[in-house]
């Protein structure tokens, strides 16, 4: 059956189904909003055909939204087009494409290209393009300087991805960095983690991201903790692309990786606080009480005691209760308790450090 | 390793992890409070190895916790022993057996019985008991008055299971409900839906239940969507078991049956409000509205056009967000849909009747 | 990453390793070989974004060998070319960007082309085409014969998908059929199964295909029992393609779709009796009797009793051993056994009738 | 309902169906059987309520059997007796229990006890015992001699669960060994590995053991490869308890522990040979080729180079088929790859070595 009739069919009865497949159900990503800022989730680098893809640009949107995502950009490669001999080049086509899709899915389009050179200097992801056309240049400093000139988001991408020292920070990053024309890293890129671009977004106050940089279909039918793509939290005042756009020039973002959270500390610390609700004891025998603890979250969260007292570790499970055994020396008084998240990760190998108190 | 020496090493370590195998974490079951009252989960029928269930007592209240529920009662058989030659017969002992594990998990405990006679009179349940021995007498009727004068609530346990003549309301149990001695009735038993139970319940204002009647060790790692016990919604003042006690003598209850919801449309109406939350359209393409629509319990909906207008029907799925195309006549003008919630029973094989205002 | 620099890496290690998502690893589909033929399974209607699909044709081969076929036809629509603005049009493209893929793969790739016309008359695939672009005149009969004078095996695609009416056998199907240019029909295209092309290829000897008409990325990762695409069973003489020409010429096929094996009952009955084991009684007690069943296939086995004696039903789920305990009149004499199982489809509504001998 | 009654109903339509929730499915576990024996799988190591488990004994055997095992051993302590205030003490019970339902479900049931002192000596199982009861003598060595009178296979269990110091080898263990009073150890027991016990059933040829030590309800619905219980597999030489004791006094088992198979080389390295099949190269590039490998297994398999071509590393994931793409020097030569499985352990942290000739 072809696609036109079967989405005239679609209109006879006035409805988009979810289908028996369950393709067209978004499942939610659970992460709570912070210190007044509303938190979506994106992913910011991922191809179709129109470069080394290998799906039609509607199909990142639907995947997107399937996995519960907020915002994308689609970033085909300006310099590396394997299917040129097939497919037109115009370098807006596969954002253009999604667009239709993209309304319809309530999901942030955010226009956007892979500048590809050789490494060094590496790749990098200018968003919040009006016209991509004008980045294809000889010089890459150029292209970059264009693509600030639109307004532009840009990011250096995997960057480690052909080792250390082909990644190593050179005069020609220094040279866009002092000139106000990089903002960000992906401090993780599909299953690689970079330290040293999680390092240098720390020492140099640049917004840390997390992307998929998916080429294939995503064989994902939704965002589940144990099994997500690599993607970003971002903090928004408000629900749009110029919210997004603002509140990565303002670095508010995290990154969501395998089972870790990667951010600086001051979001962290409230998305630790907003996911974990913690009981007061319901039963106590001698000095052993029992409580609840739930993580609201799709990410676990792994404790390691810091502090003198408590057990040496714990795992509260993403969207799960967990019961608690607690031996303290004077069940009447309350309990402080010291311990690491080691998987919120505020550095490299650092966790985030919490208090709390038991009632 | 024997079970102390292995209590004795938890212990040591001061806390109940979460097991590797998952077995001791809890999923949250996922129903709105409503009405100011909160929506509590529980089964009040179940069997342990002290009548001719499988399991050690404790067992029933880890599963239980497990799967998310708020309240149970092991309500073994008083007349049916199978295993009396090797355990000894005080009735009260499956419940005292479980009482320190109910502590330890937050488990509202209830003192229960199945009075166990032929059929008719069928097998009634009786929970909120003080002391189960004293209904151990020959006579049927005096058991149940028995049970009564210890404030107990009382309902008919999965009243057709042995066909409808078997199962017809007899004189007997007008007798029963014109002392009233009998509550409620199990409309929902295990795999088994009883029309007939539910049907008394509206007709004689008994208060409707729905339990699982396990007798093996329950496989479930948890209670999810498509794979959950049979249990009883309450709707309580309190978090208690007196608070369970007085929702279920006035009748507040719903019944959770595979992808069903039963009860009164008192309570099944807010139930959907609650649960259901459509967002304004997102996109319009000439008279074509796009909007979001999520389902945030644990039940599917499924939607019959009851009205003019609007797709035949529609499924939202449990935990998610589904995407909604809908053809209007004019697209400037609020748009009212009614339909049938058909897997919302309000009687036998009548659904929820709601309107829709799409703003 | 670049998809090239991506394909370096790999060669430096000099294998390609199973993807950490497992995208990469293939699981075997279970049906028995019969009749001293070789049982192959394939998909034999299938888009790219060569027409209305969404995908790059090579995405096609690795779904296909990840979810366990052995054959696969692409068969984009001559026709219908939504994304022609963007894509040049010869008609062979799709075929050729697949060929290395599914050399790779081991993957029997066979040339095909979609006749898209209106319905009546229909759409109709030719596969094993030497040159699609010839098919591409304004004469539908013209079309026709071009592909068969090259050889093509040709069948009627989703006969109904329009209602009965629209799909009704007129003269000049009838023309194609005396003319011998019509081979084959889908009894099933995706999620719909059709009646009338099934009893037609019982009446006029055609042969019977089941085919995915997958536009999207296939998000299934393998083929399982209880989720698996719409496929063919080719009985083959050799593993080529030759192999499944001469076999889809011969008729000697059988339809995968749901939880339905659809064929004629020449293939049923020997798929039956390859994919069931029955074990001798292993325990006895009065005139009962306990025997252990096997079903190794990838089908359920539904069987309803025709005869005297046995349970009124029986259930086997695919690749796992049933326990039965069977109620005999002699437990020391043979018992024959006589069912309907109702799931292999010999004809609309006929289930295959079996014999079967407990010893 | 009650289960007698229950029972009944079963019998009126004759036959034991799968439960629609698949309780009663077994699922088959793939090992092949090697060397002229038949692979059998088993636990001999488990408790029920007549010691300080937690569920009624027949459980444990539609556990076993649902999970695909052949054979168990019921092993309950004989002075470790939790429960004895509502059960009656004899030692043989919880075997009887258990007889009719193993006898229906085909499974080798073997009688069994586990001797339970302090630590040192430790725990020991007594396995094929004809009367369990004079065993209960305060003397630890007259427990142990009495079981070997009575022809029991006696195994270590859990050896350094109390650490290296209590579980280590001393004069008693001597002693037993030396009168020919024990002839295994648990190398493995539920989560743990002991590799003191796998070094010393080498260097003593004490037969290795892997069993579940369950004592709660195995929530476990089959045994897959990601999720199965500790267990033995035993080459038999004929399918009876008679053949399981044979086996486990000659030596002939292996272990299946999380993703590890540990044994002997002379059964591991048949094991491999019949689980993998490499086919030959179906398509060649230059000097690369390519290939489908076969694991037809429950295990994966975790290759390593050891040699001077090849990939680094490799993994065969359980019940599937890889694709592999070689670089070789010469492609019209065979090929002759060394390689380690390392998850194939023949002693602590030694992995099986295999040459593979590539044709």
């Amino acid at each position: 059956m072809n696609r036109s009739m079967r989405n005239l069919s679609l209109l006879l009865i006035g409805i988009v189904l979810n289908s028996a497949q369950g393709d067209e159900i978004r499942r939610e990503i659970h992460f709570p909003d912070i210190l007044g800022y509303k938190t979506l989730v994106g992913d910011m680098h991922m191809h179709t055909v129109f470069s080394d893809g290998d799906v039609w640009p509607p199909v990142r949107v639907e995947e997107s939204w399937r996995q519960g995502l907020d915002l994308m950009a689609i970033t085909d490669h300006i310099e590396y087009l394997p299917h040129k001999d097939d497919l037109k080049a115009d370098h807006n086509r596969s954002h253009e494409l999604a667009t239709e899709t993209a309304a319809k899915c309530n999901m942030l389009l955010i226009r956007g290209a892979e500048i590809t050179r050789d490494t060094p200097p590496g790749h990098f992801n200018a968003i919040f393009l009006r016209d991509v056309n004008p980045l294809k240049v000889p010089d890459f400093l150029e292209a970059i300087q264009r693509a600030n000139e639109q307004g532009a988001f840009l990011f250096w991408n995997h960057q480690g991805w052909q080792g250390a020292e082909r990644g190593s920070w050179r005069d020609v990053h220094t040279k866009m960095y002092e000139n106000g024309w990089l903002h960000g890293m992906e401090v993780c890129n599909g299953p690689s983690y970079y330290p040293d671009a999680h390092r240098w977004c720390l020492e140099k106050n640049l917004t840390m991201l997390g992307n998929s940089d998916i080429h294939d279909p995503d064989l994902r039918k939704e965002s589940m903790p144990g099994d997500h793509r690599t993607m970003t939290l971002v903090f928004v005042k408000e629900r749009s692309v110029a919210g997004v756009q603002e509140a990565l020039k303002a670095g508010r973002t995290a990154v969501w990786y395998q089972d870790q959270l990667i951010g600086r500390s001051e979001y962290l610390a409230p998305l630790l606080d907003a996911s974990v609700q913690i009981d007061p004891p319901h039963f106590r025998s001698g000095n052993h009480l029992w409580l609840e603890v739930r993580n609201a979250s799709h990410v676990p969260i792994r404790a390691v005691r810091a502090g003198a007292i408590g057990p040496a570790e714990a795992i509260l499970p993403p969207r799960s209760t967990s019961l608690l055994e607690l031996r303290v020396p004077k069940p009447d008084e309350p309990i402080d308790l010291e311990y690491t998240i080691t998987n919120f990760l505020i550095a490299p190998e650092a966790g985030l450090p919490v208090k709390i108190r038991i009632p």
